[in-house]
């Protein structure tokens, strides 16, 4: 038997941000539930799919009974979502749930066997960390998009993570072009590990949600939490080694170009209209205080644009797939940016002109 | 050989609104394409999909040459709304297309065989009248969602129009429900047609993209043109006679509801929940002044509300379509409805409690 009384609202929060660990269908109808249990005064909601869990700690008031009891995940967020009062009675007790609140009343069946329900292992022992929600946020935002959904490669599949000389660096790439964002932190000890695209999803949603100012994130080898208050996501790591990145950053640039991210773009993206209909190339003629973009498709016609630049070094004509360079320029926030480029067979590297800890790397394509 | 400026943003707003006459792709790429064509001082945009056709005329200033030319309508929109500057020069010479708006250029290709473009048939001789946009845009709101997607008879895949004895009247109906609008209207003749759902919704985007306060409509018997300033949109009717839809309005009502439609939405909302897990059944148990709704699923449990109504005649059990009743009571501004039941197998009549010219027609389901 268990027997409380909750708020809707924060309720129908926990429950949404819980749910977001929840896979695909699967064959085990427990993988598709949450699992509400009582732990030293709080309401505990759990969700897994075995490689990401989310645990939400829910206020409740004075509480009976200490069951837990496991139910469908869309059943109750949709049922909790359009409850009419602010105040919900939960009622459990052999198998059935009886939710109340106002004039609604709800009798639904639990899943049975509710020690089934993974066990989320969580060993708080680990290497510990605070970083600013804020600025995690901001290092996901702009390496994330470049990790790969489909690489062969599972390494390649995910953010890599890296605590060095006081730096923690985050890296991602697919094999034709990689973001690196770094930032000075207080980290005792050296570490590196690799998330999985969708544990990296998951931890985005927690930290859009959260109002927590800091993150703690600790790692012990196997699992890594990142703690928001309320909540905790816990994610194994995936059990692979990151490609050496450092061999593919760029040096000795021959061009190096300062423009303004905002006129690039622009032109970018009426050349793409042409681009996306033809060989998806758009070619960056570089001389003294031009840059011209064009594109072309052989049934649809071409595309021809010109932005100011400021120019160091050689001219140069080179090609790229431009839905790669737009990816890089929306994830600057900085006006003014630079192209430093080796020649038109090397990576092209792209950063914000005067911030350090970002940069963008990206593999040109024949002409 | 065709040359003019024009403003980009009234032309990116009649190339969308000729665009959506487009269908999806065919075998003949002049289908996929707009037509563009002087006619005395302006500049005609036309799209077809051979049943619902779309004319809007642009207004451009002096111009050279008088050659038409069809352009893919994806790429022209894609190319207009990107760019740059507010005027834009065209200039169009033996298929080739040049656009040029502050330093972008376009060099497009155009469709070859112009002239097998299809011509638009639209005469300006039938029986015509005129109806407020906002009251026509209502009506349709009122009745569109109706009409079936799926229904082997093509009759029901649209909505009905009947001009007598000075009405206006909309109807559409899948089989298992119906809609009615009425308006009173200055209409000189009788007659009725349908319009194919497709073309109902161009009509609605006219509706809802015009600023014109009336809508001129023009029926010669296989076709209906709504015009509203610059946009006429020409329409094939559907070769089908309606089903007499009179014998299926309820009479002799035995039990009549008066409820408060946000009470009901609200309640109905919930029941739902388990509803659409379960047979897809909401059951209404009408005693003294209270309404019961209740639904059940055997995999998951069951939900029951109660809302305060006005009742007057018999008690009643009855059974329905959530999904039907809820379409229903979004399509009623009122919130004061009536609920006009014969008895649980007969249709159940819903309308605004002191508003004409609307109804809904529901038929129950087997308990």
């Amino acid at each position: 038997m268990l027997k409380f009384t909750v708020q809707k609202s924060e309720l129908e929060e926990k429950i949404s941000i819980a749910s977001s660990a929840i896979g695909p269908r699967t064959v085990d109808p427990i993988l598709q539930c949450l699992l509400f249990k009582p732990v030293g005064g709080v309401l505990r909601i759990q969700a897994t799919d075995l490689q990401t869990s989310v645990i939400a700690n829910v206020k409740i008031g004075e509480y009976e009974g200490n069951d837990s009891f496991a139910v469908d995940a869309d059943l109750i967020d949709d049922i909790v979502k359009n409850l009419p009062e602010d105040e919900v009675l939960f009622e459990y007790s052999n198998g059935k749930l009886n939710i109340r609140s106002g004039k609604s009343k709800f009798s639904l069946a639990t899943v049975s066997e509710v020690e089934r329900f993974p066990s989320i292992e969580y060993d708080d022992s680990g290497i510990s960390f605070s970083i600013d929600t804020s600025i995690l946020e901001e290092m996901f935002d702009r390496v994330s998009f470049c990790a790969s959904n489909e690489s062969a490669m599972k390494a390649l599949n995910g953010v890599y993570f890296e605590a060095h000389g006081g730096f923690l660096r985050l890296v991602a790439s697919d094999g034709y072009r990689l973001a690196l964002a770094e930032q000075k932190l207080a980290i005792d000890g050296e570490f590196d590990f690799i998330l999985a695209l969708k544990s990296v999803r998951e931890i985005e949603k927690l930290l859009s949600s959260t109002t927590e100012p800091e993150i703690k994130i600790t790692f012990d080898h196997s699992t890594v939490s990142f703690n928001a208050g309320d909540i905790t996501t816990v994610v194994r790591v995936v059990e692979e080694t990151f490609p050496d990145y450092k061999r593919v950053l760029p040096k000795a640039f021959k061009t190096r170009v300062i423009l303004n991210s905002d006129d690039f773009a622009e032109a970018l993206k009426r050349v793409m209209v042409i681009a996306k209909r033809g060989n998806e190339k758009v070619q960056l003629k570089i001389t003294d205080d031009v840059m011209e973009l064009s594109s072309q498709s052989s049934e649809y016609g071409e595309a021809v644009e010109s932005i100011p630049i400021t120019k160091d070094g050689e001219d140069l004509v080179v090609n790229f797939n431009p839905k790669f360079l737009n990816e890089a320029i929306k994830h600057i926030d900085e006006k003014e940016i630079e192209f430093n480029f080796v020649d038109n067979l090397s990576p092209l590297q792209i950063n914000p002109r005067n911030v350090e800890g970002y940069l963008y790397i990206v593999l040109p394509v024949r002409a």
